[in-house]
């Protein structure tokens, strides 16, 4: 195992405090851990994620202006505990309440609802959402259902400048809980990776074969398949994404009104080829970056194809995997407000953008001979 | 060979009609290759880089407002043509003349160089401006010299800075060339990487073994060693890094007043502890941001004890060798000026800030509770 560490024990804790040293303007906490602003506006609802290390930049790396507010790093794959969760927020609520956004695994979903609950208990306002946008995996009802992948960062990017806006805590979780049903995502393998406290692969992949449906964990997909050319990767995800129907499932949120959990049920409407997107082609952490816009090469020429609008895109490793190689697709059918809060400024370690970006790249483009 | 490419003699073509389909602010030209932005204002001085492709987003994620006006791609690690750059060059001049910013490699500084002679010939006024900071190279005088790596991710962003700015073609090279004698890196490698149209790998290492002083092709290093704790290496690159004496080198630049060449003796004083940096921990392809993070902890930490002060630092992958595992350090000896331009606001593929990046960083840093 050929990894940039020392002792695998504490490899997070070193990368926290490493993220730390370049980045003053974050606070980490280290017991319990957390990183988050230090400067929060009075008002402002605050925003909150977290999961298992082993994704960066997410979601640490999202924590400042525009994006979340703070972030609870479990260790590498293994959920973040209640009292990371729960002292994070305390941090962070500037009496406008907390939003949480969750990741859908089990052991997350029950931490931060165990958060939610104690932050209730001291009169902190919280409201979860949930982020479950693989379409790998088909499982709805009442079942664990979909991973939460790549829409996590849209979510992270656009209730984070909402908020940031001025948006109140109703109107940041309707709007992250419409990013989450708007979208949809899918990955490939075509390597595995070591935690590094395991110290083995977490799967074996033969030479020429491939994974197709991963997930961020090593979860197993849909299928392995020799490997292929990455005009065919990209029709095979694209096709699963495409052709996922109508997805319905029951998830907790909190009743803001009652302060009670309640069974909410939400349903994803398909995808059709006259609605508009913002897409991310992700890498999984060890796949250069010339080869996602290969596949980005791909993605656009299949949208022109079928009519399908890409308004915006992201093209870079976002949710990683350790040295995973391989690559994601998420596509987020966006509406003007989500476009808007796109575009938005943010300013943290991980994304960084002017809020002219699209107005300068436009400017670029206009005045072309 | 697990790559997300097509034909490999196809891939680099297909990986820049990616970028330019992300980016429609760029204009991707294919017979000859280059990428350029498509809106230069009149009067501004052009800047050029260019060399190998493998190396994302180096140079083609550099082109935009704030870094570079154009970018000749080769075929991987494989110098780009003359008249690739010729030709780019004829199309982003603006009647301020055209700074060429050249790694020194053989073939890159040859080919520049002819490009410079067939610009004169039209009348464009053009300098060449060269980077070699890889210290883990000896030689000087008048040898093919020092290996250019990651302080050209400094003189781009700066040179591109200034030149944004309206400095002329004169003061651009000046700044350009004083960055890159103040500019030092050093690079290690724990993997090789495999060139597409090879299907092999560039070098072979054993599994517990790594390569200190990699090139970003993959020349040999100083030494090989095996595997070791992040801190080790660190300390490693960072001895070298202080430890290397002047630096004494003959190089060719274009006499602005004549239009003729003339030999120009360059020196790279020491650094000392008493200097402050703006630093880059670099990835080098397959290497996660997490670890990178704690290459980052390990370096402000060495300087934090040696009373170096690090002013900005950059943590990600910004010069890569396809999907190498490794990482490299750059440092670079930075002035107010240089780090006005560090700061200015930049709108690239590859790196994207707003202007007030450390402003709103200071912000939030000094409310701290």
């Amino acid at each position: 195992m050929k990894k940039l560490i020392n002792d695998p024990k504490n490899a997070v804790n070193e990368q926290l405090q490493g993220l730390a040293a370049a980045h003053p303007e974050l606070h980490l906490n280290m017991n319990p851990r957390y990183v988050c602003r230090k400067n929060i506006p009075d008002g402002k609802v605050a925003i909150i994620s977290g999961g298992g290390s082993g994704h960066a930049p997410l979601h640490c790396g999202y924590v400042g202006y525009g994006m979340l507010d703070g972030a609870c790093p479990g260790e590498v794959f293994t959920s973040p505990t209640p009292d990371q969760i729960y002292e994070c927020a305390k941090k962070v609520h500037r009496g406008a309440g907390v939003l949480f956004l969750v990741k859908n695994y089990t052991g997350d979903v029950l931490n931060f609802e165990t958060a939610a609950e104690l932050c209730s208990m001291d009169g902190i306002q919280v409201q979860c959402i949930l982020i479950d946008d693989d379409v790998a995996v088909k499982g709805g009802g009442h079942t664990a259902g979909r991973r939460g992948v790549g829409v996590t960062v849209f979510a992270e990017k656009i209730g984070g400048a909402a908020a940031q806006a001025g948006y109140n805590l109703e109107e940041c979780a309707d709007l992250c809980r419409r990013v989450n049903v708007n979208g949809r995502s899918m990955g490939v393998a075509l390597s595995s990776c070591i935690v590094p406290e395991i110290g083995s692969p977490t799967f074996l992949l033969d030479h020429d074969e491939i994974e197709i449906g991963i997930g961020i964990h090593g979860e197993p997909g849909v299928e392995r398949i020799p490997m292929a050319h990455v005009d065919e990767l990209v029709e095979i995800l694209v096709e699963h994404i495409f052709s996922d129907p109508e997805y319905v499932r029951v998830v907790r949120e909190m009743n803001l009104a009652s302060g009670q959990w309640e069974d909410v049920q939400l349903v994803s409407e398909p995808f059709t080829d006259s609605d508009e997107f913002i897409v991310l082609v992700n890498g999984m952490g060890g796949t250069p970056l010339g080869e996602l816009y290969g596949v980005y090469r791909k993605l656009a020429s299949m949208c022109d194809e079928r009519g399908v609008r890409i308004k915006r895109n992201l093209v870079g490793t976002y949710i990683s995997s350790l040295e995973m190689q391989g690559f994601s697709i998420s596509m987020l059918r966006a509406d003007d407000e989500m476009v808007k809060f796109w575009d938005a400024r943010v300013v943290t370690p991980g994304f960084c953008t002017p809020e002219c970006t699209s107005e300068i790249a436009a400017d670029e483009e206009k005045n072309a001979d």
